[in-house]
């Protein structure tokens, strides 16, 4: 949101923005968490402010998380900045003072809490003066659902849906290997189903054909070259892909 | 567009750019002005462009205005600035020369007027070089449509849907006090119906319920937990809604 | 993507981005390279990234390309490039590097290659060593469908619809006039038809009209005056468009 970039500006005239995407599914915390924490690598080190929050006005704390590697996390603390901020050592977490300016709302926390106090430490502004310390430990908790990998077989969700269509899976290419498949792979959707070639490249697959690889963050991923695998499978974030040996090979 | 801004830094290269929203449905122009007042008090004090511009290449006129808290607004003279402008007195109105420049279109005065206009200003350019001073007052003039309160019964136009099918209503907490609602009511489109909860934050209903409360602009809106109220009502920007007591209760 | 902004702002943090569109048809490289042409005029001099790269991963060459008024273009070289380049004379082409860093990717290139590289030149890093030099006559061609125009007819594609659904062609208005159509004139794509007025604003029409107008960026184009041609004619990029003279006049 623009009037966002507007608060920040008007706390740290000078800040550089970056925003990293609006395109989080709504309510989809989990899927925040993954891709702030994908995308940590590739941004300078400063202060990052993720929401996600379903439970926006409720007695949920806000967080400010202090990291080793001199990154700062600012959200709400329902486990958005758990998997980024779990990169490195945390070194503080303060609960933020959510007594609501005279202007505050109860339902745009991002404009009226977190963005502001964002830009507060931008400008330099201790992290101390925006609230009380607590335990790192007390960070509400988060975690990728585990693909499950047996021999010839594996399941795991789907964790995001791109624009080209493409399937990003909660799955590395180790359990991928752990699986033992590696020829053409049957998928399988709760309502589509295709058979995947696994490819390093969508050059090595025919235009229109479903490949199987490892994408850019790491994660094993399904697309269709110059097509759209979300389409082909009828599946969406949340959703359990299996992948199996294709028993005609 | 990418090209505006490339527009603005060719004049003004030190510019800090703000893009407050892209996603004005095309041609509600009363929504667009809406928006823009709304977004008034988080932006830093500069140059403001506005276009939702239905009779770009008529004899409409182009209107720089100057305010007296030190804002200048840019846009089509249709209403769209009316709003925002109406915030504080209004210091000067100039009418832009609109003589096109050889390169200029007849269907893109944002990239070929308005926003060249801006950057000028934003550089410092003064206001009178742009054009002729005309009357404030004529100004073409744009209101919200009132929302009709009465005892148990309100009915207000949709202003705006955000991405998460919130439907904005122009109504104020105000007006809906005076029609008494308070109890669970229930929530009349033209084509859906509801029965929605008055809330204060999302916490307070249950996931999939329909609630009724003040958004983060001071409007009244309607939203579903976690779900999408605009699908469930089958309503949008423009459509009327209605809202009375509950028979049943 | 963010990231790329991250990359971007990590080589060179004094650097100013403007993205231009994230809204190029999936794998549609014709339209990239017509889209980017037609920014080029409007964009401060600098250097420039574009992707749409269906054959990431491949042994398509990477490129930078040097051009005499100044920009540099950095790219797949697929054809993105040429139709903005050939705008000025070129100075000299490099073909990148694209020994993948430990952490690079074979399938977000943007992010892991080009971006990179960009940031670089864009931080005053010598062309001459992100490569080895080719020559300019060895790039990829890219030639936008010419309009066949004959007396009272005119088959053109559609190169891009915008948000507005207007139908933005690949003609002329020299095109138009070698066709000799001037009166109301005979619209069919493969799915739908309509009879669209010649007009230099939308304002010429009535509302629900459909005009046939020369766009902003010098290209003939199909609208309906507060409606949608995309939606009205079905059709989209690619779509092959017949004018023809309307027997009935």
């Amino acid at each position: 949101m623009g009037v966002c970039h507007g608060v920040i500006y008007g706390i740290a005239p000078s800040a550089t923005i970056i925003d990293v995407t609006h395109a989080i599914e709504p309510f989809n915390v989990l899927q925040g968490a993954a891709i702030l924490a994908d995308a940590i690598p590739y941004l300078p080190n400063g202060v990052h402010v993720a929401i996600v929050d379903p439970e926006v006005g409720t007695e949920r704390r806000a967080v400010a998380v202090k990291c080793d590697d001199g990154r700062t996390y600012v959200g709400p603390d329902n486990g958005i900045l758990t998997l980024a901020a779990a990169r490195s050592g945390i070194a503080c977490v303060i609960e933020l003072d959510t007594r609501p300016a005279p202007a505050g709302s109860r339902t745009f926390a991002g404009r009226d809490l977190f963005v502001p106090a964002a830009a507060h430490l931008a400008r330099g502004v201790e992290l101390s003066s925006l609230g009380q310390p607590i335990g790192a430990d007390s960070l509400a908790e988060i975690s990728i659902p585990a693909a499950k990998a047996e021999s010839g077989y594996l399941r795991a969700p789907v964790l995001a849906v791109d624009r080209f269509g493409t399937l990003q899976l909660a799955c590395s290419v180790v359990e991928l290997e752990e699986s033992g498949l590696c020829g053409p792979v049957l998928v399988n959707s709760n309502r589509g189903r295709g058979l995947a070639r696994r490819a390093e490249t969508f050059s090595e697959v025919e235009i229109g054909e479903l490949l199987l690889y490892e994408d850019s963050f790491r994660r094993i991923a399904l697309a269709v070259r110059e097509g759209n695998a979300s389409d082909l499978l009828d599946a969406g974030a949340g959703d359990w892909i299996s992948l199996s040996s294709d028993p005609a090979v």
